[in-house]
């Protein structure tokens, strides 16, 4: 397949819940960044991590082998250091070949869950 | 009407929960891209589902008439083989006409039904 | 303020569930399409809707005064006719000024209400 | 890092509903403008708000430093006026640097919590 996407990505929106009302993996309060790499070539990616009153932390690195998806929870991010719970963050990915992103958020604070998704912001 | 629309599309995010409160097909879990052919020629589409850990799938194809939509649930999808729920996926979607594809999930693992929906990343 | 949008805009999902657990009017389940006009000149809109299998309707005509927002429910198309609702359905607005469309889903199917919202597909 | 973004957003959407479930600050119904400044130098912003009948308000104005996100609750607004309660509103935003904009409404109306949420639409 044809290359498709871009190198720089940025979503503005940024909140993991200390909360959930559930347990398991699937339904505990998370947000992940879906990371397609469709193209031929490993993907190396940097994410740095922005917040409000604190110098941005990362990178955080991340390989996507070729033809293959990533849906990378932030919940589970350590190195260089874990993502805050209940505070508001933001986030660049930089890579060395196209990729496409998009940002899901799963909110179990209530028992009735909810969610939110959107393309990220693309350049370059 | 003056076509509209891009030939390359992607979404990142990908996702059918097994579960469902409700056995009607409006409200069983399930993941939809919305397609629009808003030009006077047949498009014939080409979608792509990419994984984690295994080798994409596809072509899955389907043909959308002159100025129709079609709102394509990814739970429908057969040929070459289904879309496995519980299970992290991407898809590109490669037209020979210009369209508009949008991302929808609707879930009911809870019987409070939760919603997502972005338009998703275009190039070409 | 200097012009701010684009003339051509899509949303490829449409769906306007024909029941609600609410009766008031910003319960009941609708659609929008939130049209901003920033710029100094009146904005005529021509609005077309596509099925999955039948042709277009349109087109709808919207006015929107310079420096006003118009947040249009679906629900409230009349002429030509109205907007089936529980119907697949697809959009595209076409206006002689520059605008900017984001779509919004309020479903109270459920009385646990549910949304969805993207910025539309624009072009031109 | 390399300068990433655009000077120029808008948000169609707006409706900060005036009812919540909750009177903690996370839960109680919200609509955010999630602003990242990731480049190097302060970040000067004028945000316009757009009524449907009525001449637009502003500039309200925000300043972000360099390599910082601000999570702005337009509930928060206040100079030169609050931006009203269940009322259709538009915005844009205009800044003297990159920025990257999205949009977060939490919605408490009920106590079953609902999100949406969007990359805004960008320019220049």
């Amino acid at each position: 397949m044809e290359a498709i996407g871009r190198r720089r990505w940025a979503i503005a929106e940024g909140y993991i819940p200390s909360e959930s009302s559930f347990s398991n993996r699937e339904l505990i309060s998370h947000e992940t960044a879906c990371i397609l790499n469709a193209c031929e070539r490993e993907a190396h990616i940097a994410i740095t991590i922005f917040f409000v009153d604190r110098e941005p932390v990362g990178p955080f690195r991340v390989t996507i082998p070729p033809r293959r998806t990533l849906h990378l929870r932030f919940n589970d991010l350590t190195d260089p250091e874990p993502v805050p719970r209940d505070t508001d963050y933001s986030s660049v990915f930089e890579s060395d070949q196209p990729i496409i992103v998009q940002h899901t958020r799963l909110d179990s604070r209530k028992p009735e869950i909810s969610l939110l998704s959107t393309t990220a912001y693309a350049e370059g």
